[in-house]
């Protein structure tokens, strides 16, 4: 999904933007805390070009946070529920600051037992999902991340949206190179693309989306418009959409897509459920390590055809923005620097 | 897909051809543990009206014992390895077996931790694998399983099959209804189904298979003669089918879906690679219970039109064949009951 067109871009190094980013969310009702992880996310997902869920994602997290449809300053809530499981109660905060709250025990619970599963419950998570895996890779480790979203999704064989767009994400450690990442809705489109191409005035593929009546439509106008958009692949995309809403928000204890109501907070963006994460220790495993079998494999893949592997754009992206900045329009980083300079407010 | 046409059709009962296919294995160089074993996943598949693996893979199995690939005696060795994870080494045997010998460990972890893991390796998987998961939801856990398989998968963008179908089952339990089960390859088709095609005289839909120039091509033969299957989904199916690959065979100390040379075995048809099962204990979790939260998802699902829940198609069917019989072709009921009546081979 090519980004839209913007008149003249400015560049700017990962810590300025963050700092800024930090800057907007503390003046926007969230904690200090709160405040450091949306900013270093987002601006992680703007520097690996992940335009969908970068700074463009700005302006929902303020119209939520303003609706107090969410608690920026929730204190996540860590449960030590069993060996091999931890669970978060979010307190109707964002997910990203519940992981960080469990991310050592998780880790060391995955190390002893060989794996472990946190549940995040009570939640929104409003950011792309490969930031919560990529950094258990980075330490050695396999990690499964399941979040579910808002419906806007119909089952296969359905006629109204149901499941959200409920991504799968997993990170592999490689020996001596980035890990394999992927991050992937389960619906033929992420929201944020249609949100993107429907700025930009560009069609969507056939067969990604339906109109408010149930009919296919090519328009991302007309799907955001009461519309829906359609799993990928049939009735297994449906089927893992399924199952994401089973793992993130049945078993964690938070809301189905379909199960909150936000009617009374004009303005929320955020979807208020559950995300589940599942880390294995491969070293717990049997012959050659882990990361020598996942070259071989990198090595077949690139032999078989398959010139990049799943993470490689966002790394490649990253590697630029570290070197030359991050390119952000001129007008945005003036609306961005604006939005910084919101006096802050009392402390609350 | 239609399964073939037969002159006419016998029904017996589940029992019969539970003793039946036992009495085939024993004869054709298996032990009793393992007979036992086959027989009851192959009778399963067979009255659940999955055709691709019931009775017609026992030809398969037949010619791959015969070849000497697979050991049909082989015993399991299971390891303890750490608190929430359990290994076995099949002993090149095949993979149901390996689970069966794990399976009550696996539940204890499973039960204690919240969450476990079982990585068999060194084994055969020739079966469908809801079999593999189904039964952990009956005892009140969610269960995930991935299997690879042998190089018959094109990756996207790539030109040379590589990946296995790569089969994902989950398994959720209800309140009082069957379990939520699904079995989906990560192919586009999955092999047996393009077996029963070839065998059948019909053509694959568009976009399921390249020939053996790695053209689009609909005929089934082709795509068996030196040709190959595509992932499902695009880019998004090849992720999955490569996580498979991470998850089944580099983490378990198995082979990969390219990693076995069988060519000095012929008739053997069953891949050498590995298996990974996850098992969760969702009374683990906070709120309502989590099959009361199935029930609900199960009822929104209805509400928006999906009338058929994963699994139902099997359940349906299993039902069928419990009260007339499973329905098997009088031809190939006799070239069972020959099969069985064969000498049985010396004790060894």
């Amino acid at each position: 999904m090519p980004h839209t067109t913007v008149p003249a871009t400015q560049h700017i190094a990962f810590a300025e933007l963050q700092d800024l980013l930090t800057q907007i969310f503390l003046r926007h009702g969230t904690s200090p805390e709160v405040a450091a992880i949306l900013a270093a996310n987002c601006a992680s997902a703007q520097r690996d070009g992940a335009a969908s869920h970068g700074i463009f994602r700005i302006p929902g997290y303020l119209s939520t946070l303003a609706s107090g449809w969410v608690n920026g300053r929730a204190v996540p809530q860590v449960q030590d529920v069993a060996p091999g499981y931890v669970a978060v109660d979010a307190g109707n905060g964002f997910a990203q600051p519940a992981l960080q709250a469990a991310r050592s025990l998780l880790i060391e619970k995955a190390r002893h037992n060989g794996i472990a599963l946190l549940a995040i419950r009570n939640s929104h998570h409003f950011a792309a999902l490969w930031p919560d895996v990529e950094p258990f890779a980075r330490e050695g480790l396999v990690a499964l991340a399941f979040v579910n979203s808002m419906a806007c999704v119909v089952p296969t064989g359905g006629h109204k949206a149901l499941f959200g767009t409920n991504p799968i994400a997993f990170a592999a450690p490689r020996a001596g190179d980035n890990p394999l990442v992927f991050d992937l809705a389960t619906s033929a489109i992420a929201h944020g693309d249609v949100q993107i191409a429907a700025r930009a005035g560009h069609r969507l593929p056939e067969g990604y989306g339906v109109d408010r009546h149930g009919q296919p439509t090519r328009d991302p106008a007309a799907v955001l418009d009461g519309g829906a958009l359609l799993p990928f692949g049939g009735y297994k995309g449906s089927a893992l959409a399924m199952m994401v809403e089973l793992l993130a928000a049945a078993l964690t204890g938070g809301n189905f897509s379909f199960g909150f109501d936000w009617s009374q907070h004009p303005g929320a963006k955020t979807p208020w459920t559950g995300e589940l994460l599942i880390v294995i220790d491969p070293s717990k495993g049997a012959g050659h390590s882990f990361t020598q079998r996942t070259e071989i494999l990198v090595r077949h893949m690139r032999a078989a055809g398959q010139d990049r592997q799943p993470g490689d754009r966002r790394y490649q992206q990253r590697a630029q923005s570290d070197r030359h900045g991050i390119a952000i329009g001129c007008e945005e980083l003036a609306r961005l620097r604006g939005l910084a300079a919101a006096p802050l407010p009392p402390a609350g």
